[in-house]
């Protein structure tokens, strides 16, 4: 049942669809027939493969592209992504996306009973190895979290808690494309330079403040010139979709290495995605208002429209978890130690992706647009150990064992999920990764 | 004739060598027969294609190829290459990219006499559109000039004048890697947000501080993974070459956007690289020794060898050069307006690309890393208009005119050559721009 109609919900979020695909139907799965996200597994041959996710299954959209099994519009979008190249099917028009979407939702539709060629293109999540989702030719990490942003600043000692840009445009850095992994990739602590205490010379060896950051990632649809600029409007056209992001730092040396340029190796040696974006078109319904601001502090007019501030914000519930070596020995499950939700965050997406071209900066289909770590108000919303701990001078408790910052063997687990009456959930599966020790050098 | 024997110089270095292209034997040529750098053109079938410079031409090396007119390892080396793949090419191993040249060199050795095949393979440069000799999956952009650095901060009155971290870490950010581009394309002036001045509003408008940042360009050759942190004498052998690099930038946004995070905006416009890669082979009788350091200033271990410090620095003597448009019209030439010189760079490329992987950060074939704005000492040797005009305090007088920032029609000129007695000159062509008014927004 739909129940109101704002841009974009249509019949693929009717509630009450279900899939023939089974495990589709389950109350808690993260991929409902109105989710139907992108990603990519590693084919039989070797070769990067597209896919959809639908309940326990992966749906392999290269087969069903050689198959034949969509017709008309629906079947050309579907083959320029063919070969692993979701970029170039991230590129295509809105409107050949939505109809990509209609297409897939009716070969799933449990009205339209199990087709046997489909079925032979689906496989077993748990058996499948997958990619990143798309391996980024950019990427740019913003700073969107008011609260973020001023506890940073008071656990680092500076001052302003926040600087007078903060609320003029999406303060941002860019990040390494290199490194973007997908989840279940390890991380070996990494090496790096840092003070040992305040008026020590600097020793180079494995981090000794290592954190995670829950982010979202925000991954660019059709790619734009240098010289371009996109409008608001043109860019909520733009933004394909939202995987999670975990944007592993060391602290002792963004701290140590960051003036006056920014962080760089202490954001550097690995960034994780989760397998699986997330589009604009199943995110449709759980649109809501951007964050009030005081009249004095509203953005330049290129920054700002009333389309924004009534939708540009994503109600998407983030937890975080984590599960140290002793329990994953134990059997002891993950616990969650975090719960931020993004549509607290100060500047949306769009505004993100604006601000990005407002140089006339060009982008490129599957660029990646971190959101910065996503931190609540409160202290059950933070986004990371800088802030949980406050800078390590408090512990974060997991079960039974205590942290100021990760340990070799802890896993960091974030998951998300969308709800809102009248509505079936979608998830954005999972995003791990586990430290493991530095080798030697 | 070869006075002296460090590593890498060989008979290709041979100052008495002459090519059968006559224009390669001209004692003012950025490319003799000792240079043979890589670059890529756009080939009559729209397709990039790989070549080299000898005197005013250009040789196709994809024909050359086609055509067998290389045997052995060096042809096998060249046709990794084609394509345009001029990354796939700076992936070989440093014997083969040696075996190349050596092949390269006999084939355009005046002794060998003039093929008629390899004629064909000829083209004038002055007719001949150069690409961006590679497009940088990855770009990191350094801070490794200390006059510059120093400069920097008093012009901004930032104190510290030299941060803690300058000695102990070339400080470096990511910059963008989608806006990089071949000298010969329009600057168009950047919108960019701003304060008008101190205690204003911020504005978005066209950049009213538009400067420009002389620098080189080290393109990494072959790759690392995930966790590989390279030794310096692995960098050594990683480097592939030097491009000329104007990291065009707007001063006003800079200052603006910067805390906490750096630059982002501020130099995410463009960026223009020569058309041509100087190999690290044609660059060995030009290194020398990394500048000296007081004893309590060395870098930590693994940024430090003996290697290093004899033979770390490159003497390469820069020219930037302006001409307005009333002296494009009067067909006045570009004027010099200043000269700095590489081997005063207070951290080398290979302690640049040793710092870049010192997290286990991997490093792509043709990622690029600038060096940061070079700057010597004296008046006459700084590297942006930032520091030639004190922060537009002062003028910079170019022909009758006088500048603080760029105007529209100003035309940016880098040149480089490296010389030595007893060796052949050689130089890198030329890294231009000229900035154009913004387009209204």
């Amino acid at each position: 049942m739909i129940t109101d109609s704002f841009p974009g919900v249509d019949a693929t979020h009717d509630s009450t669809l279900q899939s023939w695909v089974l495990g589709a139907n389950a109350p808690k799965t993260d991929f409902p027939i109105q989710n139907l996200p992108f990603g990519r597994f590693l084919g039989d041959d070797g070769t990067p493969c597209m896919c959809t996710a639908i309940g326990d299954d992966v749906l392999d959209l290269e087969s069903v592209s050689k198959l034949g099994l969509l017709t008309g519009h629906a079947a050309e979008v579907l083959q320029v992504g063919t070969g692993g190249r979701l970029d170039r099917l991230m590129n295509q028009p809105r409107e050949s996306l939505r109809a990509l979407r209609v297409a897939l939702s009716s070969m799933l539709d449990q009205r339209a009973g199990p087709s046997h060629s489909v079925q032979r293109c689906l496989r077993p999540q748990a058996v499948t190895k997958m990619l990143v989702p798309v391996a980024p030719s950019n990427f740019s990490d913003f700073f969107t979290s008011i609260h973020h942003a001023s506890n940073s600043a008071r656990i680092s000692a500076r001052l302003p808690l926040l600087h007078a840009n903060f609320h003029y445009l999406p303060v941002a850095y860019h990040g390494r494309a290199s490194s973007v992994v997908v989840s279940g990739t390890q991380l070996q602590r990494p090496y790096v330079q840092y003070l040992p205490h305040q008026d020590a010379a600097p020793i180079y060896g494995p981090t000794s403040r290592l954190d995670f950051e829950c982010e979202l990632g925000a991954l660019v649809g059709q790619g734009t010139e240098i010289g371009d600029r996109l409008t608001l409007e043109q860019a909520r056209h733009r933004v394909f979709g939202l995987t999670l992001l975990n944007d592993w730092s060391a602290r002792d040396t963004q701290r140590w290495e960051s003036t006056p340029l920014g962080p760089f190796l202490a954001k550097s040696f690995m960034t994780t995605l989760s397998p699986w974006i997330v589009t604009m078109e199943a995110l449709a319904p759980f649109r809501t208002a951007a964050v009030a601001r005081h009249a004095d502090n509203r953005p330049l007019p290129h920054l700002d429209d009333e389309e924004n501030q009534a939708w540009g914000g994503i109600d998407v519930q983030l937890s975080i978890l984590m599960r140290t070596q002793r329990m994953r020995e134990a059997d002891t499950p993950p616990r969650c130690i975090s719960r931020p939700n993004f549509k607290d965050q100060y500047w949306t997406v769009f505004q993100m992706l604006t601000h990005q071209t407002s140089n006339g900066c060009s982008v490129l289909p599957g660029d990646l647009l971190g959101t910065g770590t996503i931190s609540g108000a409160d202290e059950t919303e933070l986004g990371c150990l800088l802030e949980l701990t406050e800078g390590g001078k408090r512990w974060v408790h997991v079960g039974a064992e205590k942290r100021h910052w990760l340990e070799n063997g802890d896993e960091v687990i974030l998951h998300a999920r969308c709800e809102k009456p009248g509505y079936r959930s979608i998830g954005f599966g999972t995003c791990e990764g586990t430290v493991v020790a530095a080798e030697r050098s």
